[in-house]
């Protein structure tokens, strides 16, 4: 019977799941790049002077290259970009660029305010080495952020960009999400790949992915919380500031929900779901970076003005990770 | 069959961190009502002159008897309650009861904004015939209906109720989530039994079976919208709208969750997120009576002051349903 | 003496903009109740028991007959009106009006969700001796409480009602607020007198004034927090829950306000900021009936589930009158 | 000349209570720059090619010169500053400086995301001929964006600058208010002399007037549509937008505010609302530059992305200004 509702090889069952979207990255998509997998959105090490240290960043880098990550994510909210000058921005993706083993994705936040600055940073992005950029939602004039304004403003962008594009909405930082409409219009972009969705509203992560399908849109869910669900829904992987310092358990659940390990997938699931609230939301880069401390990482201090813990904080924080078996 | 879903299957690996509630798995729930499965939260059909017409109610209930839910809801949202008298809520479900087929529950709503209000309409729709009572948050003195005044109210009704409590967190409708402490204190007392989620956010859903599963308490997807993913994140069964129109299909969704039928389930989930977004937050109770017109219900006009649907809205809510193949 | 406040000073200036409006100033409101003034929004005091304590409510009524009020709003947010029975709602305006001094306004608030029970209650409401009705906005299907809806349940209800219709917004309650063009078309309704606006938006209270004043529409500060700036734009009173506490006083800002005492009125307004917010969205109910009971009223406990006020909040409600000079 | 609004009258009356107050009068604002008055935030105009129009900017800048102003706002919102290069920013101050006249105030916007960076273009700007800096709150990351972070940040900032900080708060585009209490600690920086509050809540503008008047600190209201009110109590004057537009007319505004005569005030605030949201909230930027063409100056289109207005909404801005006698 002829059904409408999918890539052929969406129908097959369970078990063979892989398989069928493994193959699936044939052809409408063919020869674009697969995003599917685990990258950690990085956070950027400060000497004591607020410096970038890009000696204490490399050796994180060498930590990374161990995991089974698909990639890093330079530059995203993790990573201060904001409180980054145009050339450290720069400078910090080429660092990792000479440092990422063979086959990784580089992907590089490229985002500014404006259209042109997005363009002229993107190729700048590209030449220190991005294979993909991602592109954040521009949000200071949210009220005249619409549809419009943003399709227009991410199809510039894509048009120009020597390498594939991704969409980033992450309302808690920018106050905006990226309308559906918008979504589904820029997901036939022949140089947009994909989405990297923050806010983890899984009815619409699951919305989207039926309605940009025929493109074979990727999703990437852009926090642990919610990654078993989006995995679920659809998604095909996740940029997580919890990969920073949980790495390899992240990779363990991406491999659980593309195996149908379920059932282990959800224990595993809930128990990163504090951990990962602590490093995000509820404490911030400070707190991912205090994590990446105990975990053997570079953290260090944030630029001003994001400000150190308190000490409850630190408490609250070493209690999302024990109370969870972490610590 | 193995039926991935059950309490004993998580019961599995992960070692040691388990243990601690493994261990619970036996008693507290030994004899709680089973809430697993799907629920329509019915709707209240009217008569021309806004009364109550208890006859097509009649007809209605006997369609539903015939697929396999696990039981109905009544006076839930959806029922337009906040419209009704009190004795035409307590009528409404004495008229559901001598209908309803053995063996299937009957969850009433019995929530009122005073903690007295709900003890006494607890009692009435006990002896009215339900089985268990869904008491939503009161939310008028929102500011301050913190985790101690809800804790409070809740367990005053618990304590009293001579049936078991679902709680029901709907901030669509009432401008206020439950918040997360109150709600695992509150599974701790032994006559409340779960919890109506119907913000979706599915985050806090996989966070709150973690943190209760020590109790077995049972959550419910509250919106068909994310019914696969509350499953994938240990939800036992969902009471959505949708349910009054495609009642069948989301029975099948659930059967397809339950038996580990991910990629038929993911199908059949994203073609059901616009149809059950129109029916609920987009266009609301009156849509929901349309489309019941349209698949062989009786729905009919809301009172007032929720008005008909305009001749646009019709339109936006058919092709809802009809792009998604259902019309 | 010349009174800043009265219509006739607004035909002033501006030329030929003004000859629309000036036109209209006749008729419509000719006969019209005039709401200029200060109200409390009473509280209802409770036994013990949480019965309603008619014997206190008279002794507090007894002492607001001797202070300048140009009336009393029964059943406003203040009384707990949603923990009332409908007989109890009545039942306490009956009281009022026995005990209320001639010539005193006494307004009932007769608000329900259904439009059907609010014009029952309406009804009640003046036989139980009102002058006037205060219909709160309908909001638990806030999603569909457009101005469609809201025009069509106000319409009905004034256009049955014996006595006039005030609206009332109160977005920290009911989540919602009454749009703009609906507040203008119902303005034109000649048994809908004017509008409460307890959020306090001084653009808007200024707009909705500039666009309704050729009905001579009334508008009604719902909070002392901007009582001056609302006089200051347009409005001609107050609906004010800190008028139980500090009842002269707020009488005296509005003498100021209307003899152009400015400079004294700004200093006065300053130091009602805190206490006012202390007794309505920082406190609440449980606040203001601590509060009343410090200044000589029956106060008392609230209806569950509205909690007494901890020690810490009983501190912090004093400061915010102390370091205002009140205690 | 009795004038309503300085500091001197508000010695006045209501007892005891103002004796703390009034004798702190004296020395803390000895010397400090006057802020008050009224300060159009000016637009950058750009060629066809999104280059910044110096010459038009000039021609501009020649118009307001002969208006009343206090002075002229560089660099906030409206001028489009996240979408100019560092460069341009100071460019643009640096031309405004070398056109205005002798006497007028030039405050220019120098806020960044990171300390170090707003630290730099301070001094740039103050090299460029700044009389003072409006340092926007940092917002990207907001929810780490508390008391503690934004004291420490605008007083490293306030500490290093060579001349005086104005507080900038403006929620509609930074999803972030400025906390009270931060406010209330920063007011005793000797640098920092004020505040602009952009969001318009007049409780609060009430309130921060009150509990910094031992410092003199000087609140600007942020917007037109609550100018009066502001006035009204205790803002000392207004940045706003449509003063690029209507400039006259809001001096007149605040002449007739600051000469007690009300009633005239009322009305020409009354007229100008519906004027100002157009260019602000309602439809932004690119209305205000529409708008500032109809009235004789160059406005032009915008950077991307931000986009030119729709022909409706043309419509909309023309019927704002005609049904209120502008146009």
């Amino acid at each position: 019977m002829q059904c409408a509702w999918r890539p052929l090889s969406r129908l097959l069952s369970a078990r063979s799941y892989q398989t069928a979207w493994s193959r699936s990255q044939s052809s409408p998509a063919a020869g674009r790049l697969d995003l599917s997998g685990i990258y950690p959105p990085i956070a950027t090490p400060f000497t004591t002077k607020e410096a970038v240290d890009y000696q204490r960043l490399e050796e994180n880098l060498q930590k990374y290259a161990k995991m089974p990550f698909k990639g890093l994510v330079v530059q995203g909210s993790n990573g201060e970009y904001p409180y980054l000058t145009e050339d450290e921005r720069v400078e910090v993706v080429r660092t990792v660029r000479r440092t990422l083993p063979e086959g990784k994705v580089l992907m590089a936040g490229s985002g500014c305010e404006s259209t042109r600055a997005t363009v002229e940073l993107t190729e700048k992005m590209t030449a220190a080495g991005a294979d993909a950029v991602l592109v954040v939602t521009p949000c200071f004039y949210k009220g005249k952020m619409d549809s419009r304004a943003l399709i227009h403003h991410f199809t510039k962008v894509a048009d120009s960009s020597p390498v594939p594009v991704v969409l980033y909405s992450v309302p808690a930082n920018t106050g905006l999400e990226m309308p559906l409409d918008a979504v589904v219009e820029l997901s036939q972009h022949p140089n947009i790949l994909g989405l990297k969705d923050s806010r983890g509203d899984i009815t619409r992560i699951g919305l989207i992915v039926h309605k940009t399908k025929t493109q074979n849109f990727q999703v990437l869910a852009g926090s642990a919380g919610f990654l078993m669900a989006a995995y679920c829904v659809g998604a095909v992987g996740g940029v997580c500031a919890l990969a920073n310092v949980l790495g390899q358990e992240l990779c363990e659940l991406e491999r659980l929900c593309q195996s149908g390990g379920w059932e282990e997938a959800r224990i595993l699931q809930q128990r990163l779901i504090e951990p990962n609230a602590a490093v995000t939301r509820k404490l911030g880069v400070p707190a991912l970076k205090q994590a990446m401390e105990w975990f053997g990482f570079h953290g260090g201090a944030c630029r001003s003005p994001l400000q150190p813990l308190t000490e409850a904080e630190t408490q609250q924080l070493r209690r999302d990770f024990s109370t969870n078996g972490w610590l």
